[in-house]
């Protein structure tokens, strides 16, 4: 019997490399996969229904969330997104890890409904390192950058609610601490109680 | 500024390769040390003072148990063993991980005084294995095996109060199974308080 794989909540705001670092690892890390959020906006052109995103009306949307069908849901710009419960829980039980990335609002959610979640936080060095990496971009205003800045300093803020920090200083080097966390995440007692109980008979 | 040092706690049954893995894993990670105990019994040949143990006389040994010196102590077979405060706090503070190979009764004093220590169990796959691992040294009578079996047992029993466990099947994995660990556990959020203080200014 396969075990059971563990949620990993990944979340950091934008500009921090979250999503290369997740990217490379689920490359090297075949046992573990992306979560697939549900949106009630249009796809848009290249985007495939249940690759990036399943694409689902309003009616339907909000049908699954009185049936309390989601791990987590927001409203973005008059779209709902959210992590359908039903998807996630059978890859876990398939024995994958599913990986959510998502920000810190929703993170919440999911630490009261899945407290056996893993939440990690992917941060940049400094604050200072992260303004030239949203100013490095080099196609957004002045204004847009300092609403950008002020978005990543109220997640910062969220750091302590997460059990893990990665510092993305290099790519590599955040590609490695995430397996690190993945693998020592395994090993604690409380995810090996059938283990303990086999060799305590 | 050397961030401080994890205390780490390691314990096992005899004949789990408690040993083997941590001796290896010292030599890979020059970064943590192993703890060097206090005892009241005499040095055999070839032991130093303060390489295999700190030799004492009972009264000095009794002294810094009066003083609160110890983070753990034990007596056996009317000898006095204990891991003495001071020695692993320099430790620590110079930026040191430092082990302690300790048996459960030792690891759950530690568990009261140092909350935010490290607790790894290292277990055979099996009672059988452990079984066959000493009755395999060839050199115990059967009764000697079955007071060592029934002791294990009762260490086996103590899992649950330990963070991680660590099934040895292969000493290969298993280091690397401590690495991991190790790494991970340097990455809690508790652990970098002082960072995420720095990044939320």
């Amino acid at each position: 019997m396969k075990s059971r794989g563990m949620l990993i909540v990944f979340s950091g705001p934008a500009g921090t490399g979250k999503g290369t670092v997740c990217k490379e690892f689920l490359k090297r890390n075949p046992d573990s996969v992306l979560s697939v959020s549900a949106t009630t906006r249009l796809p848009r052109p290249g985007e495939t229904d249940g690759k990036e995103y399943f694409f689902v009306s309003r009616v339907e949307f909000e049908e699954t969330i009185k049936k309390d069908g989601f791990l987590e849901y927001a409203c973005f710009c008059d779209n709902y997104y959210g992590t359908p419960k039903k998807a996630v829980d059978e890859k876990l039980e398939n024995g994958f890890n599913v990986i959510l990335e998502i920000e810190v609002q929703g993170a919440m959610q999911i630490k009261e409904k899945v407290p056996e979640a893993v939440f990690v936080f992917i941060s940049p060095p400094s604050k200072k390192v992260l303004r030239e990496r949203i100013e490095g971009r080099g196609t957004e205003t002045p204004e847009v950058i300092n609403k950008r800045m002020t978005l990543a300093e109220n997640e910062l803020k969220q750091i302590v609610n997460y059990d893990y920090l990665i510092v993305n200083d290099e790519v590599e080097k955040a590609v490695k601490s995430f397996e690190d966390i993945v693998n020592a995440e395994r090993l604690k007692t409380s995810r090996n109680l059938n283990f303990i109980q086999e060799v305590c008979k």
